[in-house]
């Protein structure tokens, strides 16, 4: 029994009579966060009602706020409807990002940690709608989270009206996973967050949300969208052992201790490469803080070689999901599922001093770092949390093969075509040809280790000849650059296909 | 009898003797911050000594970290030696700039509140000597602080070898206003920071250091260098307003209450206006958590506006010193001098939630911000600790008067051409024509009000018209650019001498 709470229990309804509740122009926070624990029913049944609406020649969109990325079922089906006029924050959806990249959805990329602040602020608007996925519901009315946590909180706090999906598939055995805490969120009455440890357990396992504000329960019983990852290929090896190296350097210059600092890994391929690199290092009694559990941090949990690791969401792919399920209990005392803003709390990521570990799309030789557009106008996903713990942390490195498009466009470019992580926030940059580490360097100093460590052969001349030519050409040599160039490596690829002449 | 302690005063020598003791290479710890209790005497002895080496044909350069600007007796006198071979943080001399922009001196621009946290991680290398200027030295050895309280802590921690200018024209009056913290300064064994309101003093108001480093005890008697302010113009008068007529609107909106929240405020003339505008705002009892203390809040501490103000420099107008001083016990308990780590730490930073407003060089129509370059390539100062408020803190507003060099140029531009503070760290921009609140809003609806609020007359219509065409013809139309336009305006500035056509 799902929904022990009598009078929620009477408030069961279908996907399509809680969607009618659902208005034009609303701003609905939904759950979801990397594709975990996000509504499976409701925003499919409201893009058929708003598909409806246009077909009558009504107006009708949505604000759609959510943790992060989603899925096909939330951002996919709604973006193809037409009916969301604004979203934030990160996203990965490619029939969302095709409109937002047109011009017909706009798009606000936000620091995920600032999401559920800005929120409670009043920053981003009023929020006349929830809809969060739970477990279940207990009979006194506490809703047991579902796989991710994310801005659920803030979302059942602040909007006026509560539509809960209540999904079967997820076990019942996730209860007592989550930690949700609860404090006076707006200064001047701010505590400090009593958290010293990734595996600090600060608040309670459960949401409370007035009941009389929860206006619909529609059960589900349907699994997350389950990532798969492709097995580490050759590159992603090479970077993952440039940054063990460098970890092992770091821990004989006594600058890291044995068992390093709490992991933040980001999202995707290489963050799960090197995390799958790790494994082998002979490394032990780590510790994770960070926003998403992918296959293999879920595996350095299940060998032990991580002790405890907390994030916001479990996002894995379907044989990961299957360990996960058969060993429910022994994942339960070792990882710690919180709301968005805990996970990514500068306060939090300061104090544990985090090493931060992301992604990136492009980084500029004086070690400015692009994390979100192509050429500088089209977005791919979002900063989503890398910010909060590239800015906050003990050590912000970023990972990326030095080349993509088979070698068509270099990572490592003359100037960065839009700036995500300014020069003063990135402190390790690494691709398969090796690290540069920037930590107390001037720019031009920068600029000498990512040419020669990180940019590939084929580029390294083309890189080094655009430096040399600023540094001897450019107004300013603390930053040499030649504005009429900087992005002559852009506007090759966009003509020409390629970045190389 | 300003050196209690009998061994220090055996240790009592000429800044010549004292200069001795600085080798070729060392990196040496500084004190100092905008013009404040920086070290007077030893700076320009070594610049002697560093240009004899020179004149015998032998190198001669140091590294030389502070804890911000400091006066031409250390930056302006050590730069013309060629004696600086690596500068950090900001810096605001002259001819410190000129060599650093002609590429012979290697800046480092890093966040203020990073510094110290760096240099104990051993990320800047090893600390040879410190070089500090204190009020006094207690029979205990206890040393009293100066004007500023800057890195002190870190330099006199971490080098092993200690320099003390004891300056007389700093009064014994100082006594009791500083508060410096002790604390376990390395994850993992952070704890909270025990602060909760600006006038929270939770350490002691004296440096402590092992004598048996002090090498060296110089006596001087001269003032800080010291700033005086232009009076506010009409143009930041009407930033003032806006900002004003801003933080009434919070208010009325319940966003702010009516002592708003800790006022933190850049340096320099802008600033000093906005502040300036403040006092005959009607509001009461705010509060300052913030870098340096200017005339005009001064002025506000004075007045009993602001009822306490946390900063770790005070900064001075020669009027201002005099009525600072005539009224030490008044401002004694109304002024803490922190160490910059503290004053600009992301924990406190974003407990406290911060107003940040800082000055900038430039912003693009999309909200991101330069803090630092003259056309991308020469810096001016430096980033300050505007990122440190601005990424961590409640509200980061930026303002600037929408035109500069008598109109020649827009500091509204398609594409700022260097990256201080990201479309995600920018709340509020504000000119002389209007103010632009870009909370929650995507990049082309930013644009929208920049262009609408912010921009100069003489140029509205420039952006507009390159937002509209970005849009039409940019590939991507979530941040629309035309990457061969994106610095015409800045190339075209160098090239005539204005950006306009």
């Amino acid at each position: 029994m799902r929904v022990g709470h009598v009078g929620l229990a009477a408030r069961r309804m279908s996907a399509e009579e809680a969607a009618e509740l659902i208005l034009p122009d609303m701003a609905v926070g939904m759950s979801g966060f990397t594709g975990a624990g996000y509504p499976k029913a409701i925003p499919g049944a409201l893009a058929k009602r708003i598909t409806q609406a246009h077909e009558r020649g009504e107006d009708f969109s949505v604000r759609v706020l959510t943790g992060a990325s989603t899925a096909p079922e939330l951002d996919g089906v709604l973006a193809r409807s037409g009916g969301i006029g604004f979203r934030l924050p990160y996203q990965s959806d490619p029939d969302l990002r095709a409109r937002i990249n047109d011009g017909r959805i706009e798009y606000m990329d936000i620091h995920l940690g600032h999401v559920a602040q800005y929120a409670y602020y009043g920053f981003l608007g009023k929020v006349d709608m929830a809809v969060v996925e739970v477990t279940g519901i207990l009979p006194d009315g506490r809703l047991i989270p579902s796989t991710s946590v994310g801005n659920n909180p803030a979302w059942l706090d602040l909007a006026d009206k509560v539509i809960l999906e209540v999904n079967q598939r997820q076990p019942m055995s996730l209860e007592g996973m989550h930690d949700i805490y609860q404090a006076p969120l707006a200064p001047p009455h701010r505590q400090p967050i009593p958290l010293l440890n990734p595996g600090d357990r600060i608040g309670e396992p459960y949401f409370y949300c007035d009941p009389s504000k929860i206006v619909a329960v529609v059960e589900t019983d349907t699994p997350d969208r389950m990532t798969s990852f492709t097995p580490p290929d050759e590159g992603s090896k090479m970077i993952a052992g440039h940054l063990v190296e460098f970890f092992r350097h770091e821990i004989r210059k006594g600058r890291l201790g044995e068992h390093l600092l709490p992991l933040q890994s980001g999202v995707g391929n290489i963050a799960n490469a090197v995390l799958d690199g790790l494994k082998d290092a002979g490394f032990g009694k780590l510790t994770a803080y960070t926003e998403v559990i992918q296959d293999a941090m879920l595996e350095l949990v299940g060998e032990g070689i991580i002790t405890v690791a907390s994030a916001t969401a479990v996002s894995l792919s379907e044989s990961a999901v299957d360990e996960f399920m058969d060993r429910i209990d022994y994942y339960r005392s070792r990882v710690i599922l919180r709301q968005q803003s805990i996970s990514n709390h500068a306060e939090l990521i300061r104090r544990l001093g985090c090493i931060a570990m992301n992604g990136l799309v492009e980084a500029d030789i004086y070690g400015n770092v692009n994390s979100t557009h192509v050429a500088g106008t089209s977005i791919i996903n979002g900063i989503g949390g890398s910010g909060d713990f590239a800015r906050n942390g003990f050590l912000s490195c970023f990972m990326t093969p030095s080349t993509a498009k088979n070698g068509a466009i270099s990572c490592i470019v003359p100037m960065v075509s839009h700036v995500d992580h300014t020069e003063h926030d990135v402190a390790v940059l690494v691709t398969e040809q090796g690290l540069a580490d920037l930590r107390g360097l001037s720019p031009k100093q920068r600029a000498n280790v990512v040419i020669g460590n990180c940019a590939h052969p084929d580029y390294r001349p083309m890189l080094q000849d655009y430096f040399d030519r600023a540094f001897r050409d450019s107004q300013g040599k603390h930053t040499p650059h030649l504005l009429n160039e900087a992005y002559a490596w852009h506007q090759r690829y966009l003509g020409t296909g390629t970045m190389k002449f």
